[in-house]
């Protein structure tokens, strides 16, 4: 199912001219519409995708998106599926048009068009004290709200929810049954920009937090939504205190993770994946289903399903216990 | 000492064919008061317990209760000193057993009854700005309570204490002279569960967290109460800045805890115990007294009194050196 | 450039007798006054410092401080370059001596004299919902301030700075451009004291947090201050999420620290440094400039210039891969 992101503005009326222009390009004789900028996965015909790694090929292959921005090693590649545009930086490329779309989403303006709930605008919902909500704001029924919370305009919120107290939440939609734990702060920008001796640039961030049904968010969570695609918790999947999730990463059902993990950038994790407390991903990994990860693990390469696994960096459990008895 | 719970509400009137009903078992003949349920060790004779782990032998040597839940495997350890209730899984027959004697220990309901302070009722007590507190609170002398800070019903704090600002505190009782700095969350439910493919099952918390004298307790902490028993911090232990603190762990006096080192649940730490930072602890683990734990270190099993032990899994500090000159 | 401390008043007409007595050291014949305490590299020719390590070597033989307080096995070491006062603890006899000069340096006491801003006094500032603002606090021109956000008396806070929602900030400087993100603490006393069996000794804080231009700092970070010097981020240096720093950390230029990073106390981070996700480095560390560290790494040495690591502990990353291929 596709979610429709509600948060971020995009710029009708960019042309194929526009992007080249800002990208210092030659402009090309044929001018046309350009949609949007999207990864390979969601790009529909008529949007930019970008190319920037061969761990991206089988998408690459499978994109309904007829211009890529890529890089020159890459060209003969992309040419053989796509139209391809060279340049020097594909990410700052891809940064400069996704600025260009949406001008909006480089710095996470505070709302300030948040005021006290009205009470009839949202029925069957319990507020408690001290409680910010900003405009355009969905909450469902029997949904509860902890004190001195803070609910960004155009947030949704499903039915039969308990929010706590000190919470911050921004760019999320989050389905029903969900718990978000006392002071979790969700939807905030993702940790990208390009470094810059005198000042970095950020890099857009137009993706969203989606946190699915029947999902527990521990306390003093941070979860930070992604920059062209999405940050997603599946359903069922739980999620103790301190965890740390970077922009774009992709968390499958019924998953258990333990305190004080962080996910880097980018990563998924399948179902049913058991991760023990302090480990850390790295970015960019695709850890299977069934997956159990010991405590205190650094995981460093992609995880093939039902694996068992401890170590840093995390190799098969056995001999992790072997090496170390 | 035996601190009275003031926090969840025990039904009286459970009989032993209440339990058998919930239980699915055949309903005895003979009919009895059951007066609660509680851990091998606090359990009184009236008192249902379980045993689960031959690690817990010791105590079921001790116990005082009759009656005992346990899994068909340990029918016969059981018998000897009690009398065995079998069931298939003992942790879901208490979990659904602590529910029947505490209906409302499965959620963290959010407390909508606090209020402003009224100062006559605190005396000599220093409050800061947008301070929320719940029915029946019970603040010492001299204690201050920052800005922001949410103090739940029924909590009790010693005198001459510190609470920071956006403090979040519920179903803990605080001693003297105890800090508490700003940002951290105690008392809220622990993160256990049985995991179920639609919808996992809560475990009942009807623990609290008992934080002793002197205690300082550091920005952001996360420290969970107790499932059946408390989580206790010691006399005069200091804990930094992003530890988290899972449910039922009892940590000694005179410790340092430096920053963001976990505690998996159940784990039991001596006096005198030094923990550097980023060290996590592995779940129903017994460290002794003045242990050493250098930085960065993942405890899996046992460590004994007076031991120096460093690295992932932790082994003797000397051996550890040894092998990473 | 010096920054002047705006935090902690000094108490002056502290002369060398009054120093001697709480000492316990025998009076001396000779009696004049003393500025301040102070580090062996900032302290002026009147005022004390102290030595109590070798690593500090290179600061003794260039110190102004005529009076230098040290142990017994120090004693011929500081004799060639300023007068010795022998202790027997030198960092409880500095404690003390601190407390003498700053009375008001042990505990964090909560800023009571915050209040909603006035917008008459903050020309050109942005403030959200529930602020709470200090005395003589400086913000400068065209910063945002978001909601529940609290800042103590006597911060300064520069041009264009975005703080964000539930953020607390005392006893810090803060440069032009800077972001801090959702419910970072900042300023409060480090985690120094000395431990006693019944209660233990808080160590004084008398240091700020410096925060240069163009920083920016993750959600839920804890930034101490510093005991005796200062704690400093340097210009253009981006800390992610969860990122714990302790007191009289030093932090150069263009550095990207990444989530749940720990720094332990007085290390020294070059410029340029790049540092992998739940990487902990231990205290009074070197790492020089253009050094780049995996994440999860351990780091109990110092680091070269232009190194890259990885492990723990920390080593070569050439060395760490090949062992772990």
């Amino acid at each position: 199912m596709k979610i429709k992101n509600p948060f971020f503005k995009k710029k009708n009326n960019i042309y194929i001219r526009d992007i080249f222009n800002i990208l210092n390009l030659k402009i090309p004789k044929k001018n046309f519409k350009v949609d949007n900028i999207s990864d390979l996965n969601s790009a529909k015909t008529n949007d930019l995708s970008f190319f920037n790694s061969l761990k991206y090929f089988e998408s690459l292959k499978l994109t309904k998106a007829n211009n890529i921005i890529t890089h020159k090693k890459y060209e003969k590649i992309v040419k053989e599926f796509c139209n391809p545009i060279i340049v020097t930086n594909v990410l700052k490329a891809v940064a400069s048009i996704t600025q260009l779309f949406y001008p909006t989403s480089i710095n996470d303006n505070i709302d300030f068009n948040v005021e006290s709930p009205e009470k009839k605008k949202f029925k069957n919902v319990k507020f408690a004290k001290n409680i910010l909500i900003g405009k355009n704001v969905k909450i469902g029924k029997k949904t509860q709200i902890g004190h001195n919370t803070i609910i960004e305009s155009n947030v949704i919120i499903g039915n039969n929810c308990d929010i706590g107290s000190n919470v911050i939440i921004k760019n999320s939609i989050i389905g029903n049954n969900v718990r978000i734990l006392d002071g979790a702060v969700i939807g905030k920008k993702g940790f990208g920009f390009f470094p810059d001796d005198t000042k970095n640039l950020r890099y857009p961030h137009i993706g969203m937090v989606i946190i699915n049904d029947n999902v527990e968010v521990g306390c003093n969570n941070t979860i930070d939504r992604g920059s062209l695609s999405n940050t997603v918790i599946g359903k069922n999947t739980f999620l103790d205190n301190q965890v740390h999730i970077a922009h774009n990463v992709n968390i499958g059902k019924n998953c258990i993770i333990t305190a004080q993990v962080g996910f880097a950038g980018s990563s998924s994790i399948g179902n049913k994946v058991l991760i023990g407390g302090q480990t850390g991903i790295s970015g960019h990994l695709k850890i299977g289903n069934n997956v159990q990860i010991g405590g205190g693990s650094g995981v460093v390469k992609n995880i093939p399903d039902n694996s068992k696994v401890m170590g840093y960096p995390a190799k098969d459990i056995r001999n992790f216990l072997k090496e170390n008895k």
